[in-house]
């Protein structure tokens, strides 16, 4: 086996430190500077010859400051004769760009999955991508971990919770999978937010199919980002009925006017975990923030010894 | 021959309008924004299906989004199977990150250049690159301009210099070729600061080659970036006896301190081109900006009409 090495860039530097102590070895040295012109420099401070590399970096915002200082590095790496170059990113930015629905659509997650690999990675380990089939956009291994198993057990041990009493809600036809992992975890039922246009320029009419009057639900997501589709979901289950409704993602993305809608939602807590990460002034009172830390140190020390990482999320 | 279509991104519109001005056709319709949490969303609103496709797009600062920028567009254009796509590069960010010159630096030029190839770029015009060696780092054509014909012709015709009197300088042993090829054109001899660090942490001679007293220099550089190197040489030449001090050089980055420097330097007047457009506050009298647009708009119709674009740059 070759020695690994773990770097970080500055997508997420806490959350690289949690890994590299989860594992028990230090994070490599380097340094990721601006040149006066905003050109990103990478410095490569040790050896990593003949070593199997990781480098943590997760494409949140912002995103393509993220990107290029992965890729530079990425180019560093190769040429400095790593072995293998590992990319974990908990967070794979542009993943809602993944598919043409309109004429002269780019679909800017494949671009971003060839131009890693372009670089020279030779593996990736991501987290809940937006879709699965962005495993595919790769010709390179791609490791698919997912944040399920971490908010399940969080709500499982919740002491404000009756489980009996709990109904997961997907906000929309696409997260009904996810939403049916989770309950699967909390032996609860499933409610969806149907969302319907009757006709085009007519509003939208939120329809709940599922049981949920007199429970709590528990709305989960892959991505919250402005905050919208949560906070009229939150409403409406509340209007239909709800007892209480809590929310979970796997990655915050909060973007815009997130946090006041959060904040204005009739949301009793927001539960997300760190693989992006938050600023100080997002950490609000209602946001419960779980760690992949772990689970990423795991993903890693498998994939370096060669052993199966889908371990870590036939959970269900 | 295909039909030629022309759009522009953020990098540089007011260039791209002109050159749209001197072919004489509009502006395709396009628009680029940022998604709530910043990610690029390009619309390319009309069919380029068949078209020979040329995207105007410097990758001065911001240069990370601007390149962004330019690999979905490329994404979004080769999706909506476009006859060619061609990229034009006034000016080509990361150009200076050309080579290793310490263990484990990245060779951040030749990854751009892998990265727009692999997008689906399939042609490159680009203006006076730092090393002519990045038109290797392609594998596609690239055609290399060169700014010095612009440059000189505005100096050949300026009013307050005497042309028997001018010296051309190169501020650094890397750009003395640039130097020889703008002195054919004035018919004038060149200079060369010869910096020199005698021994480790002692610092730098400056050294002038050639004959500088009672001349006026005009010393010509690719970039001007924090303007150090410009300040420091316009100071030695004068304190060395020259009479006036000109300075001329193709993209004017200007970061950081480069304002305050030129505008405290002996300098004269800094001639500079449109290759990166100029933000208002960079726009002080000392600076007197050329318009590369019609030798861009000549270079992109030799290219769609399939003639030689060497006549354009071989004309010293
Ligand atoms: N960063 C982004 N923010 C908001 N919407 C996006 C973003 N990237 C892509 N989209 C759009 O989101 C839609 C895909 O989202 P979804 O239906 O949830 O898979 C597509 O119409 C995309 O154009
Ligand atoms: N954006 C930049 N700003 C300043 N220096 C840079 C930049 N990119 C690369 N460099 C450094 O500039 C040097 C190359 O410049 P040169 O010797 O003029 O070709 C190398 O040492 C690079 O590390």
């Amino acid at each position: 086996n070759s020695k690994m090495k773990l770097f970080t860039l500055t997508g997420n530097e806490p959350l690289a430190r949690e890994i590299a102590d989860h594992i028990g070895i230090p994070l490599g040295k380097c340094t990721v500077n601006r040149f006066s012109d905003e050109e990103v420099q990478v410095n490569v401070e040790e050896s990593v010859r003949g070593c199997d590399v990781f480098v943590i970096q997760p494409t949140s915002q912002p995103v393509n400051e993220n990107l290029m200082e992965l890729l530079i590095m990425i180019d560093a790496l190769k040429r400095a004769s790593a072995n293998t170059i590992n990319i974990v990113m908990p967070y794979y930015g542009y993943a809602r760009q993944d598919r043409k629905s309109r004429a002269r659509e780019p679909i800017t997650a494949k671009l971003v999955a060839n131009i890693i690999e372009t670089a020279g990675a030779n593996r990736v380990i991501s987290l809940d991508l937006h879709a699965p089939q962005i495993q595919g956009f790769f010709d390179i291994p791609i490791d698919h971990l997912m944040g399920v198993p971490i908010l399940s057990d969080y709500f499982l041990e919740h002491e404000g919770i009756d489980l009996e009493e709990v109904v997961i809600v997907s906000p929309d036809h696409g997260g009904v999978t996810r939403a049916r992992r989770m309950a699967d975890r909390l032996k609860a039922p499933i409610a969806i937010i149907d969302k319907r246009r009757p006709r085009p320029n007519v509003s939208e009419v939120m329809n709940i199919v599922g049981e949920i009057n007199g429970r709590t639900a528990i709305i989960i997501d892959d991505i919250i980002d402005t905050g919208g589709t949560i906070k009229t979901a939150a409403q409406a289950l509340v209007d239909k009925g709800a007892k209480n409704v809590y929310a979970c993602c796997t990655h915050p993305v909060l973007s815009g006017p997130a946090i006041e809608r959060i904040q204005d939602s009739v949301i009793k807590e927001l539960v997300v975990t760190n693989s992006i990460q938050l600023p100080e002034e997002k950490k609000i009172d209602k946001i419960t923030e779980l760690s992949v830390g772990e689970l990423l140190a795991q993903a890693i020390v498998r994939v370096h010894e060669q052993e199966s990482v889908s371990i870590l999320f036939d959970q269900t």
